[in-house]
C-alpha cells in the first residue's frame, strides 16, 4: 500500500466513534477471542450467536428505557412515502434523517451482549444451570467518543451463567482469577474497582441501578480504561425474562470483555507493535488451541 | 440441555427474521469462513473490519435513498425528552418507538458489506489495485421473512477488488471458478443466473440499477436460493467515492456470500447433519488452514 490515506489497512482507524481495523489488529483480536472462548469452553459455556437487534417491548421489560434512554439507538424504518424528501447525492456529509423521514422502530440496537441471552432463555424452566458465550456488535450513544476507549459501535464478548446463586457467583470468581492471571501474563497492570457503572445515567434512577448491578467489578488499566467486568444481577433477569430453576427465578451473572478496549490497552503496552501483542497472547496457555491454565487434561474442566 | 424451549442451543432458531445460531451451526459457519478467507488470502485481499454503520450523507452519494429506501433501517437516537413517553415494563411485546420518541438518525445500518469499503477508500489515488475482504452484519427490511432464506439481519462476507477494469473482472472470474469448484466438492447443485437483483425495487429506478449492477451473477441452489454473487460495478463507486487509479475513477467488483443462506442450503444438503456439513467443508483443500486448490506452495498465489 503506497497511499497513506488508506486508513483501512492501518491497524486501527477511528472516526466519529466508529472503528476500522486492519489485518494486524484483527490478528490480535482473533488471538484474544481464542483466549476468551477457551475460558468459555473450560467452564462449559456453549457458543451461541444471538440476534443483532432487540425488540422494544423486550427491552422495556428490563426497565431499559427508564434507565438508559441516553444510550439507545433504535433501528427505525426509513419512510418510503413519495413526499419523504430523502437525501440525494450532494447533501452535506453530516445529513440526518428526521421527523417524517423515519417510520417507527420495532427494534433497538444492543448496548450489551447479554440482554438477548436472557431473552433467548425466556420462559425456560431449567433443570440445571446454563452457561453460554456470545460476541455482539454493541452500540452506545455517548457525550463524546475517544479513539478506541469510547466508541459509538464496539464489540463485546460475554461469558454468561444462568442458574442458582452459588453457581453464578462461582462463575464470576473463576473469571476474576482468569482475567488476573491473563493480565499478569501480558504484563498489564490492572486494578479491580467496584464500578461506577458506565451505563449509569448521572441524572437517572440510581437506586434501580444499584439493585441491577450491586456487585459490578471492573478491571481497569493503568491508563484508566475498564477492559473487562464481572457482573452479578441477582434474580433481576430471571424474574423479568421468566427464567426459572428449581421453582425460583434464576440468578444471572456475566463476565464481559470490551474487545476494542483490549486492543487499545495492548497497543499501549506493546508500543504499537501488534505482532508482539499477538505473540504474547498466543503464548498464554490455551490460546493456541491447547488446554488452558489449571487444566490437567484437555476437556477435564468441562 | 433438558429444556426443549432452549432454542439458543439448537443449531438454528429463527423468529421474525432474526436468527440465533447454536454451537453446531457456528462450527459450520467457522468452516465456511475459513474457506472464504482462504480465497481472499489467495488473491491477496487484506482482512479488514469496517464500521457497523454508514453515514446518511455517504449513502446518499451512492443514490441509496433513491433506489433502496424500502430496505433501509436507520440508527435513530431515542429521545431523552422528559415527555417522550418511552415504553415501560408491561407494554405489549410488539411495541414500537414512533414520532417524537425518536430523534434524528445520522447513520444507517448496512444492507451490504462493501459500501463501507468504497467509503474507506474515499479520496484515494491508488498506484495499484487494492483487494480486501470483510464480513458485516447487514440488515434489510423485506415484505416477509422466511427462515434462513430471507432475514431481517444477516451476515455477508465479501471479497472486494478496486482497480483497473481487467483486474477487477479477473477477480470475478477467479471467484466464479472457486465457487463452482467448492459447490462441486460439497455436492451442491448450483446454477448461475444473471440476477434480478434482490435489492431491486420493482417500483423504482430500474435504469439506474441496471447501470449499477450490469453484470451481477448469482449462484442459486436447486431450492432457488442465491447463496453467492459476483458483482461488477464498473466505475460507479470509483466516481461516487472519489477513488482513482492512474488518473481514472477506479472500477470495483465484489464476490459476496450470504452466510446464513449457505447454512440453510448445507443443512438441506446434509439432512440437518451439521457435523457432516462441517466435515465436508473442512475436507475442501485450504479449509483446514493448508494451501488452497491450485496453490503450489503456501502463499504462492499472493
Amino acid at each position: 500500500m503506497t497511499d497513506s490515506r488508506l486508513q483501512t489497512f492501518a491497524p486501527v482507524g477511528v472516526r466519529d466513534g466508529l472503528v476500522t481495523l486492519g489485518p494486524a489488529a484483527l490478528r490480535v483480536r482473533a488471538a484474544l477471542e481464542a483466549v476468551f472462548t477457551g475460558w468459555a469452553a473450560r467452564v462449559g459455556a456453549d457458543e451461541v450467536q444471538l440476534p443483532p437487534l432487540i425488540r422494544v417491548g423486550d427491552l422495556a421489560r428490563f426497565d431499559f428505557f427508564a434507565n438508559f434512554p441516553h444510550l439507545a439507538l433504535a433501528a427505525a424504518a426509513v419512510s418510503t412515502a413519495p413526499d419523504a424528501g430523502l437525501p440525494t447525492r450532494g447533501v452535506p456529509a453530516d445529513s440526518r434523517l428526521t421527523g417524517t423521514q423515519l417510520d417507527g422502530a420495532e427494534y433497538v440496537l444492543p448496548s450489551a451482549a447479554c440482554y438477548n441471552a436472557y431473552l433467548a432463555l425466556g420462559g425456560a424452566r431449567l433443570e440445571a444451570p446454563v452457561k453460554l458465550t456470545t460476541v455482539a456488535q454493541c452500540f452506545r450513544r455517548e457525550r463524546e467518543y475517544q479513539g478506541l476507549r469510547r466508541l459509538h459501535g464496539f464489540t463485546m464478548r460475554e461469558i454468561v451463567a444462568v442458574g442458582d446463586p452459588d453457581t453464578v457467583k462461582a462463575h464470576l470468581a473463576e473469571h476474576k482469577e482468569l482475567i488476573a492471571d491473563f493480565a499478569d501474563h501480558l504484563g498489564l497492570a490492572l486494578t479491580t474497582e467496584v464500578a461506577t457503572d458506565p451505563f449509569f445515567d448521572p441524572d437517572g434512577a440510581k437506586a434501580v441501578m444499584q439493585r441491577l448491578f450491586p456487585t459490578k467489578e471492573e478491571f481497569v488499566s493503568d491508563s484508566g480504561i475498564a477492559i473487562a467486568s464481572v457482573n452479578y444481577h441477582r434474580n433481576f433477569f430471571g424474574e423479568r425474562a421468566d427464567i426459572h430453576l428449581g421453582g425460583e427465578p434464576a440468578h444471572t451473572a456475566c463476565a464481559a470483555f470490551g474487545i476494542e478496549r483490549w486492543l487499545h490497552v495492548l497497543a499501549d503496552r506493546f508500543d504499537q507493535d501488534w505482532d508482539a501483542a499477538e505473540k504474547a497472547i498466543r503464548s498464554y496457555p490455551g490460546a493456541d488451541g491447547g488446554p488452558g491454565p489449571g487444566t490437567t487434561a484437555p476437556g477435564a474442566a468441562r
